[in-house]
């Protein structure tokens, strides 16, 4: 696609890339305008009619935003604002720096300059802060007749008209009917008698977690926002909550290796930026693992005897960091989409006893078996390696699976850095009870 | 809500019960149904109108299914596969033990039961295995008029209406329109005249993974699946979609970690299968390690001189490890949901050996001074200490960075095992560097 579009570009065939762009999909436009140099960018945008304008700019990430507001004018950011929906709008002026903002909102009416600026004001990860305000509204009195003459005329300034709301005169929140509800029931049937009442909703101030956890368990398309006095204040859709979800999966990801969320997608990061996201726990860790070099330091008289142990820390560490970093993974992630509740702790934890100790003992035997017949090693010190996994793997997995809970419990995120954390505290476990074991076993 | 149907259930007041229920998510009512035993989970069953049994049975999970499957009769199990989605009837059967989908089988009409068998046949992990058949389809030359008496004729029995596939005779897929363009449209518009022709379509073959890619990039609510002549056979709506990003991203997350994915829920998985589906890739490493006894091996002597060094060997490969399972885990994500490109490769390399760079410096300066300055020692060892430090971050960084795009041009899934077995070369590496680097600037 972008080859087309260079082409006519190039050829200076405005007319016939005009037409080419109208065929197109905005996700798609918006992604390869993104890869054009600003002029092309700019005159590819141009040619947009302008509703899709507003639909391929809400798709652009923010350095494709800031090259396109620093090159239109007053007027095209005015109608821009004026055609995008709230929850886009929010989106992107909470990204972009604080000199572009001024600008867009100087160039939008008062009161929806005001909007905005609540709006803005949710805080991040909250319900509030991702909704929108294009929701169709209905009245409970109304027949569907009515509704429906209301949904054609506002249709088309709303995010989706598939769920609409019933307010009071309050604007308190009294039901939902679908679409499909109008379309199936007759046109002098009262809303009140169709309207679902048992509707899943949200709060302004809840996390934009516990809102994807809901949205996959209620299988919802989309869903109200209420705020604190129960008044429908907006509503998210579904297509967000899955972008949301996709974000905060990579995030994540991410914190579980020690690395802190980028504001900008990975090929739009600086070295400067990705080195810092990760280096503050690599930090913290290689200075954790201290404790480890001062264990083998009160060893030293003992290592340099039996100098052949210092040849299996390598696997000694690595086993017991892999399970560890292994079974917090998937603690966490059962946590975190509400497979494993908080209340489970005592079960999992039983659980993963059991566990560690079948895979603490199988990779043990395998281990001993290894080194005495296949590597010929004296087996009171195969022993004591292999004696030393089945504690070491049994710590890990304790640490792995109670870690997490406890860190819920703390109300602190258990994803932050559990895996290299894991891997340095079980390491130094492992260490100490490695030397203890052989200490013990070769009788000094 | 679990402990006011025990109530009810003590009291033996069913009809309360059944008023209680109708009021209820079915979400909801599937999770309590598989908390209760199975007497009581049946008769909670029983108490459901059809049409929600059928809706309530398809959020159960599988255990549960078996345990209903067991205690209703003939004529309850043809009601309810007649009145269940076919997504959802190809999801359970799926998971049943064969006796179980036998007797499934034997209770729906022969049509019905070709069909199903069909579907089970797509390949797992491929979108003809998620679609449904319940899609709304209407043709080019409809009125609006027509097309909506025909949604409202077949509305209930569709898994949705918000979108309408319009095909030909050939069942070939000529575009679609929203239940909303039909509401908007005038009585006499032509379906012709209002469809969209660039409908984001996906084939039966394509991967599961490409699908979910496909929602989250273009926002749709559901994809019509066509087969390899086009013709339309199926679709797939977002919630499935949701369910199984989800689903995708646990076992994505796992077999990071090297651990398999589970059939079952965690909760609901016993010890061994547990066990099992993470001992292989920690038996592989561990094995792996073998290279870093080796190495350790070949130095016993340096090292039984300089048993000191011995004290840095956590250090050196905790913090390498855990730098390489960071980039891997953070390049792995961008390759899966299409952040990163395998095109980008040699840009992502640049980039990442530049990171390599400053995090190696800068933690190698402060580890240098740290063990020079704070804990005293040689200069000579905290230098080599720290020289190895940045070599170790380097490869770690350059393996964790690259091993995903190898993985993926082989066709090979990048995720798997990639930061235990990155770990463990990496470790390999440090180890080599360490004493080879110690032994030179220590002058032997």
């Amino acid at each position: 696609m972008i080859d087309t579009i260079l082409e006519f570009l190039v050829q200076k065939n405005y007319k016939q890339l005009k037409e080419f762009l109208a065929e197109e999909n905005p996700a798609d436009i918006a992604e390869v305008i993104s890869e054009l140099d600003e002029n092309d960018a700019i005159l590819v945008f141009r040619l947009l009619s302008k509703d899709t304008g507003a639909e391929v700019f809400a798709y652009m990430d923010k350095d494709t935003h800031i090259g396109i507001l620093e090159n239109i004018n007053e007027d095209e950011i005015t109608y821009l604002m004026n055609n995008l929906f709230m929850d886009d709008t929010v989106d992107i002026l909470s990204e972009l720096p604080a000199n572009y903002v001024t600008r867009v909102l100087q160039n939008v009416s008062e009161a929806r300059r005001k909007l905005i600026n609540h709006f803005l004001q949710y805080p991040e990860d909250t319900a509030g802060s991702i909704m929108t305000i294009e929701y169709m509204d209905l009245k409970k009195d109304m027949t569907v007749k009515e509704a429906i003459e209301r949904v054609k005329k506002y249709a088309i300034k709303k995010e989706t008209v598939n769920n609409c709301y019933i307010i009071d005169d309050k604007r308190m929140l009294l039901g939902e009917v679908t679409l499909k509800d109008l379309i199936l029931a007759t046109d002098d049937t009262i809303i009140n008698d169709i309207m679902n009442e048992d509707v899943i909703v949200g709060n302004t101030l809840t996390s934009t977690d516990e809102i994807s956890l809901m949205f996959t368990k209620y299988d919802i398309l989309s869903m109200p926002i209420v705020d604190t006095e129960s008044r429908l204040v907006g509503i998210i859709t579904v297509d967000d909550v899955m972008e949301l979800i996709e974000e905060e999966t990579s995030e994540e990801m991410g914190r579980m290796t020690g690395a802190s969320p980028l504001e900008n997608p990975y090929m739009k990061t600086g070295v400067f930026k990705l080195a810092r996201s990760r280096i503050i726990w690599l930090f913290v860790l290689m200075i954790g693992a201290t404790i480890s070099q001062l264990i083998i330091g009160k060893y030293e008289d003992f290592l340099t005897a039996y100098v052949v142990l210092a040849g299996f820390l390598p696997m000694l560490m690595d086993t017991s960091g892999n399970t560890g970093a292994q079974t917090a993974t998937i603690i966490v992630r059962g946590l975190g989409i509400n497979e494993i509740k908080l209340s489970d702790m005592p079960k999992v934890l039983f659980k993963e006893m059991r566990v560690a100790l079948i895979i603490g003992v199988t990779l043990a035997l395998a281990n001993f078996f290894k080194l005495w017949l296949l590597q010929s090693i004296d087996p009171v010190i195969a022993g004591a390696v292999s004696l030393t996994l089945i504690c070491t793997i049994t710590i890990a997995i304790t640490a792995g699976s109670s870690l997490p809970f406890l860190a819920r419990k703390l109300k602190l995120d258990p994803a932050v850095a559990v895996s290299p954390m894991i891997t340095t505290i079980v390491d130094a476990f492992a260490i100490l009870l490695y030397f203890t074991i052989a200490k013990a076993l070769l009788g000094i």
